[in-house]
Formats: C-alpha cells, sequence, structure tokens
C-alpha cells in the first residue's frame, strides 16, 4: 500500500557568482525571502520562554488568521507542511476511521500514502496528473467518510482545483465531514474564504506564499472542528496538534519550536498584510498569469486548465524536456524546477510566489526568452515580453 | 572663488514594507549590493594589523588593478570619491600649481572649486551641462598646467566624455601634464584603457561599479606618475596618499581603514572579474541603452549626446519635473533621483550599476511605463518595455 518515495530530482548547484546574471529563486518553494525578514533570524538569539518569545508566537498566530481572513486559530509547527498536514490528520480523525483522499499529483497522492500508512481507510477518489478533481465523484466517496484530504493549489501540475465546490458538494453529501485541505501553495496566494466555503482545517508551509524560510508549518484550525479534536492521538506524539493547539493558545509550544523563523514570519506577514486579501491575491494572480502568458508564446502553455496562481506548471514544445529547460535556467543562475517525477520531462516550473513583485514577473518572461533561444527554440524576440506585459496591465 | 554647496535635494523615504513592490536602488550610487557581500561586514570583527586583515587589504588591492586591467597600484581610502580625488589632487600636484579643470556638470564643477580652494592655480574650462568638452580647448589650457582634472563619466547629466581624445591632445601639448581622471562612475562600468589612453590617476568610489556599500575610494596610480608623487604635502595629512601607497605596497594602512568594507569589496570583486572586462563593459552599455530606449519611448530622451554606460539622464516630457518622476518612483518603493541642483527638475536618473542584471533593467522599463502612466502621461503600453528589450538583444 505504501510507495517507496522516488530519488529527488537533483540539480546542478547555481553558479557561487554569476557577472552577468543575478541568482533568482524562481521556483515554487523556497522562495525569494525579503532581506529584512532575513535580519529577523539573525538576531541576538530569542528564548521561546522568554516573555519577548511568547508574545512573538502570539503575534505570528494572530497574523496567520489575519492572512486566512477567517477566525480560525493557527498552531504553527516547527517541520514543513507535510508534517503540519500529519498533524492536521492524526490529531482529527481517530485510528481506522475512513478517509477519502482526492488526488491528482504528486503532493495529493501523498496524502493518500500518508493516511495509508497511519492505518485509516484510506479511499482514493483518483484523476490524471494535470486534470481537474471532479466535486460529484469526491462527494459520492464522502457519504459515509470520517475525513477527506484534498489539495487546493497542486504544486505538481499548476492545477487549482475547485475547493469551494468540492467542498460544498462533500459537505452536502456529509455534513459531520472534516475536510481538510493542503492549501500549502495556496495560502495567502489564491482566494480562499474557508468558512463560506466549509473547510474546517487549513494546511500551509513557511517557504511558500509567505515568503519565509523553510521550517515551519501552519495548521489554522475552524471554531467548529476544534469541538472535534483527538486528545492523545496514538498517531502521534510531536504532532499532536490538540495539545499543541491549547499550548499555543496559551502563548506556549510544548516543543522547542523554531522561534528565529517565527521572528522572520512575523515580519513577512507584515508586509503581506499591507493590503487587502483581495489586492494581494489578484496580484499574485497576474504575476503568474504573465508567466503563463509568456511560456504560451513560446510554444510551452499551461499543464492545466484551471490554473493555480502559485506556480506556472509549463508544458515545453516538442523535442524540448521538463530538465533541458530548467537545467539552461540554472545555467543562467535561475532556480526554476523541471516536474515532479515521474513527469520530470514533461513540464518545467517557474514561481514568483516568494518576495518579487510584477517587475520581477517581467524580468522573468526575458529570462525564459533567453533560455529558449540558448536552447535552440525558434520564436520571435520579444513575444514572451510582450505577453507578459500584456498580462501585467 | 569657492561656491555654497546648494541645500541637498530630500528624497521622501522608502515605505518600510511595499506589499505589492519589492523596493530597489535604482540611482547612480549607492547601488544594489549582492547579499553575500552585505554578509561579509557581518562578520566577526576583523582586525586590519591581523594577517587575515594584511592580506584582505593586498587581495582587494590586486583586485582593483585586474578591474583596471593595467598594472597601476591601487591605494585604498576609507572615504567617499570626494575624499580620494582630493588625496590624487595634493599628492601629485605642488601648492601653487597650474590646475586646469575641465567641467561641465556638478561633479566636474566640485574638482575645480576643491582646486581653488586648496590654493591651486586653478583655470576653468567650462562647457554647459549636459554638453561634451572640448579636447582642443582643453589641450591649449594645459600647454603651461601642471595638472589637468578631468570627469569621465559626468554622473550630473549622464555624459561620457571622451577621455581618450582629451587626454591624448592634452599631452601631445604639454608631455609633462599629470591627468587625474574622476572616474567615480566609468571605472568597472565604461571602456576604459588608462596606459594606452596617457591617464596617470583613476579615482574611483565603493559605491559604484564596484558595487559595494560607500564608505571607500579608490586612486590607481600609474607607474611613471608614483616617481613624481609630493611627499608631506603641507595641503593633507589623512589624505596624504604618498605615504599611504608606500604603506599599502607593504601590506599596512597608516590610519584604521574601514576594514569590514574592505572584506565586502574584495567579495564584490570576485564576482566582477569573473568575465572579461570587455564583457562586463558591453553588458553594462546594453543595461543602460535599454533604460534610455524605454525613457526615449515615454518621450524622455537622454540628456547628453554622448551617454555614460553608467547612468540614464533622461529629460521628462514638458509638463513633468525630474522631482515629479523621482517622486512617483519613489511611492512605488523605487529609489531613482532628479537633477542636481539647479537641474533637478530638468532631468531624472536610473541606473543598473549595481547588483542588476538585464533582467532588472527590462523590470525598470515596465516600471518606467507605471509610473508615467501614474503621472497621466500618454503612451501606448508597451512601448517601454518593447525598446529595452530591443536594446538587450
Amino acid at each position: 500500500m505504501t510507495q517507496v518515495a522516488p530519488a529527488p530530482t537533483t540539480q546542478p548547484d547555481l553558479p557561487a557568482y554569476t557577472p552577468l546574471h543575478r541568482p533568482r529563486l524562481i521556483a515554487p518553494g523556497p522562495v525569494e525571502v525579503d532581506p529584512r525578514v532575513l535580519l529577523e533570524l539573525a538576531q541576538p538569539q530569542m528564548h521561546h520562554r522568554a516573555q519577548a518569545g511568547i508574545e512573538k508566537l502570539m503575534e505570528a498566530r494572530a497574523k496567520l488568521t489575519a492572512l486566512l481572513g477567517d477566525p480560525y486559530d493557527a498552531v504553527i509547527t516547527t517541520s514543513s507542511g507535510t508534517g503540519a498536514f500529519e498533524g492536521a490528520l492524526v490529531s482529527t480523525t481517530p485510528v481506522g476511521a475512513k478517509v477519502v483522499n482526492a488526488q491528482a499529483g504528486k503532493f495529493s497522492e501523498r496524502w493518500g500514502e500518508m493516511a495509508a500508512r497511519l492505518g485509516y481507510d484510506t479511499h482514493r477518489v483518483a484523476r490524471p496528473w494535470g486534470a481537474l478533481l471532479d466535486a460529484d465523484e469526491i462527494a459520492g466517496a464522502c457519504r459515509d467518510a470520517h475525513t477527506l484530504t484534498i489539495t487546493h493549489s497542486e504544486t505538481s501540475t499548476g492545477a487549482l482545483h475547485d475547493l469551494e465546490a468540492i467542498t460544498r458538494a462533500a459537505k452536502a453529501a456529509n455534513p459531520d465531514l472534516i475536510v481538510i485541505a493542503d492549501c500549502i501553495t495556496s495560502y495567502g496566494v489564491a482566494e480562499l474564504r474557508p468558512a463560506a466555503w466549509g473547510v474546517d482545517v487549513i494546511v500551509s508551509g513557511s517557504q511558500k506564499g509567505t515568503a519565509t524560510p523553510p521550517g515551519l508549518g501552519f495548521v489554522l484550525f475552524s471554531p467548529e472542528v476544534q469541538a472535534r479534536m483527538i486528545r492523545d492521538t496514538p498517531r502521534g506524539f510531536y504532532l499532536d496538534l490538540t495539545r499543541e493547539l491549547a499550548g499555543q493558545k496559551a502563548g506556549n509550544t510544548p516543543q522547542t519550536p523554531a522561534i528565529n523563523l517565527m521572528y522572520a514570519l512575523s515580519a513577512a506577514l507584515d508586509r503581506l498584510l499591507g493590503v487587502p486579501l483581495e489586492v494581494l491575491w489578484a496580484e499574485q494572480r497576474r504575476k503568474t498569469d504573465a508567466l503563463i502568458a509568456a511560456g504560451t508564446a513560446l510554444g510551452a502553455p499551461a499543464w492545466a486548465t484551471r490554473t493555480s496562481p502559485a506556480v506556472a506548471v509549463l508544458t515545453p514544445p516538442p523535442g524540448l524536456t521538463g530538465r533541458a529547460v530548467a537545467g539552461a535556467l540554472a545555467g543562467m543562475g535561475q532556480r526554476a524546477l523541471p516536474g515532479q517525477a515521474p513527469h520530470e520531462d514533461s513540464v518545467f516550473r517557474v514561481s514568483t510566489m516568494g518576495y518579487s513583485d510584477r517587475y520581477d514577473a517581467l524580468g522573468i518572461a526575458g529570462i525564459l526568452e533567453d533560455a529558449f533561444a540558448s536552447l535552440g527554440v525558434p520564436f520571435t524576440r520579444g513575444v514572451a515580453v510582450a505577453a507578459a506585459w500584456a498580462a501585467l496591465a
């Protein structure tokens, strides 16, 4: 039932110094980080039991709630997003309960693998990579389920699944269903209205939309789901978020947190919260639309039909592979990514999720033109730049 | 004879956090600095008398010579470029000697003001701001002079004066002439061949082409001029570069240097020296040509006819002032500059001299379009972006 993890796709290292290129992270995480945020990490070592450390935790949690826009309670885990997701699952779902796993890509597949490994009665509702999840199909499977795991923005395919429609349909079929949404690359990036849509638990990680270094996971629980959380789950001690949530509400982390990252997170959230969420979402949409427009102009359209604003997952023209494009970009000091196994060569992935603005997105269109030219792809110089700029109007 | 310095042109501060814009320094100094260079500053405090500090001085001096391309000996001053220029003047030119000051802008005027204040027999050969210096006129004035001060790239007007032609003409008229060139924004930026052209002393500063924070000046002396340097000049103690050169050749700074900046400088020079100088100069030329092309497309052509690759000094269309453009850019988090007094409103100034590449130059074209649109200037969206990208081909 469990799968062997594929070997990670290695990437050539960036040159230490590139006289003609400023190296950029243009991958869908880790992303560029505001240098002012990085400086937060390098302060005299903080202590999480000091008053300032306690206040920083409370401050960061409040800002995470503000970035969601609904009064959910945030737990910050010292883990990747996968750890946060496991905590969400084991802390809401009793051992042996039926879990429906909606999957159509690498990350949604991971949640099915996780649920099966942990001994849940796991029912996969699968669609091919790049395709969209079907709300009715999922709702049908959820009728007698305890929990639905679903991925909002599928980073491996660039699809933005219709979390609203799927959640509404599944909840209509089963009002007691707990919906845990992987919003790792949609939180702070795509329109997300969990209270209105009925999503109970939101999971994310620090190195995506919050433009913070990796190392923190976020789980935001609705007021309603908190009454149903599992106490003393036998499937987790470190990731027992029932205990963690109670502690963090009182300004206390039962475990030692990555306190430096929490200071960085708080500073990063200040920047994001400087505009209404709708403005943030719309600008991120435009930036990714610019990348997709640039790719399309070069004969590399988006893989997905309903595209995520987090990442442009582009299918290279015939004769070119995802790894070849990512390799050419790396040679220019630009860290993008090929597809994820087994689709390394089907696509390449470019993102502006981090500390980068619309003019950086325009610059990436130029980068793509130069990379494609170096790979011998025929096109009229300027088409990608013009298309990107038009998308940014 | 001395002039009262005009009040500095104040600029609105950048917003602390700009959710939709990544703040950029796009002014002609200080410039963007590679974060890896900034990290050099923050190491455990170095000591300039420790072996590592001595080696860092020698290393940085050798790299400064490599960036020049000719075997001149470098002195690093802990001062701005103005301090370095004063040191060059008082250490090569006896009190009371005739100094010809070629001027056609703010910075070349400053060297005339400096020479007069220090009691030199100062003869100004002036051309209007934005115009080009005339080689024959300067050569005529130099026949009986000891020293010529000249500015290669005039940062206030964006003119690149023909240092080669002027130096050759002046030296033909007076083979004993010492030529001190202000290369503050041309060193590491524009083609510069001092040995072939006959330039004796090159002066620059850290916050320009070397993309290092401000605080260091550079003076590079030809082998020939070193035999003529003044000992124990009564016009300077701190800026006595005769003593400083002798000390630094032996790995010793008579004064306490800004050693942290020297570590940063050495790292910054590594990046620049990763390609041949001709490649560095050509790329910087293209980047600035892209900014000029963008401005021209928006009705804001370059002020100068022979443009410097260091900075685009652009004349806004009728009805718009340099300060209005710089103010609109500052409101977007982008630090450019208006003109220098008394030409604050005649021009605005944009540069890619620092840690930025061709894709940043493309992004600046987009920034200029958005700024001009916000100021109500009519233009067809995309013209500046397309013009900049064409210049980067």
